[in-house]
């Protein structure tokens, strides 16, 4: 009986692993690729401006560039930040095969820090992005994604890889919270 | 000598729940001061503008208010949630003496909810006022701060209260999750 319960806590147990190191990679690849996306896109085109009306009007290029807005730097940041945390935490969590408290309590905390950083960098994409594709009236900013719509298509699908990511990474803390406490 | 670890231990625990119920206190009493000062943040002033430059300069009225710009809206209803969240939080912590394992590991979940929220709101807000402080010569968005400088200085100043509770947000994850490891 308590042979048959240890085996069952043991399988419980690499389940949760399994699923920890999965989830774990799923956010590296996902905050990788929003990281990558948003720090290659750009996009150059032309806008038409009739500068006095007796002239015709003149054609001016234009481009959008990532580096253009603090809010896009901080993401591609951010991302790159939790990539990078994410593959170091993979290789410590292999290393020690998730049997060092001591390791699992410090990647449990930077795990956390990690969920406060991705969430702060889509806020701020996500609240830029919205101004650039509504604009606002009030302070006279007016909306861009009329002129630059391949940019800001890809800025929202770099929002949704960093926002699933992040959503693996609060997974990630509720299931160690829930297997330290089912523990005890 | 069992008896002593038992003391300790005891101790500990009721230090424990001491900062926790002092640490919710001051993340709902933070979060509260940040809603109410964004939420009542409005400012009326003129700004002189020169249409004809034959004409003498032109004097109009211009109001600041928070319901103008999305991500204060968001800034403003996620630190209502998270007080009210806190308020609730600290009724059940006070009501189960924290000895509840599952209303315990509902509370930890719902405190990982909150992190993200504030964080994503302290984003979205650091943001738009980044660009209301310094403008973006590439989208063309002027800065409004010269303008509207109280206003930008409630914001800030709600900024700030919202971050410090949410790191008391974070300081509470890390202590139960410090908690439960200690424990096995």
């Amino acid at each position: 009986m308590e042979m048959q319960y240890k085996e069952r806590s043991y399988g419980g147990e690499g389940r949760r692993r399994r699923t920890d190191l999965v989830l774990r990679f799923l956010a590296m690849a996902l905050t990788l690729s929003a990281a990558v996306i948003l720090g290659l896109n750009q996009q150059s085109t032309t806008v038409t401006l009739t500068i006095v009306p007796s002239l015709p009007p003149v054609n001016l290029p234009v481009t959008a560039k990532w580096l253009h807005m603090s809010a896009m730097v901080y993401f591609v940041i951010a991302n790159a930040i939790v990539c990078s945390y994410t593959a170091v935490s993979l290789i410590l969590m292999l290393a020690t095969k998730g049997g060092n408290k001591n390791v699992s309590l410090m990647i449990t905390i930077l795990d956390l820090v990690m969920v406060a950083l991705l969430f702060s960098a889509i806020g701020a994409t996500g609240a830029v992005g919205l101004i650039g594709y509504k604009g606002n009236s009030h302070v006279h900013w007016e909306k861009v994604c009329n002129v630059f719509d391949k940019f800001c298509h890809r800025v929202a699908a770099a929002m949704v890889l960093s926002f699933i990511g992040s959503m693996a990474y609060l997974l990630l803390i509720v299931l160690a919270t829930f297997n330290t406490y089912t523990k005890f």
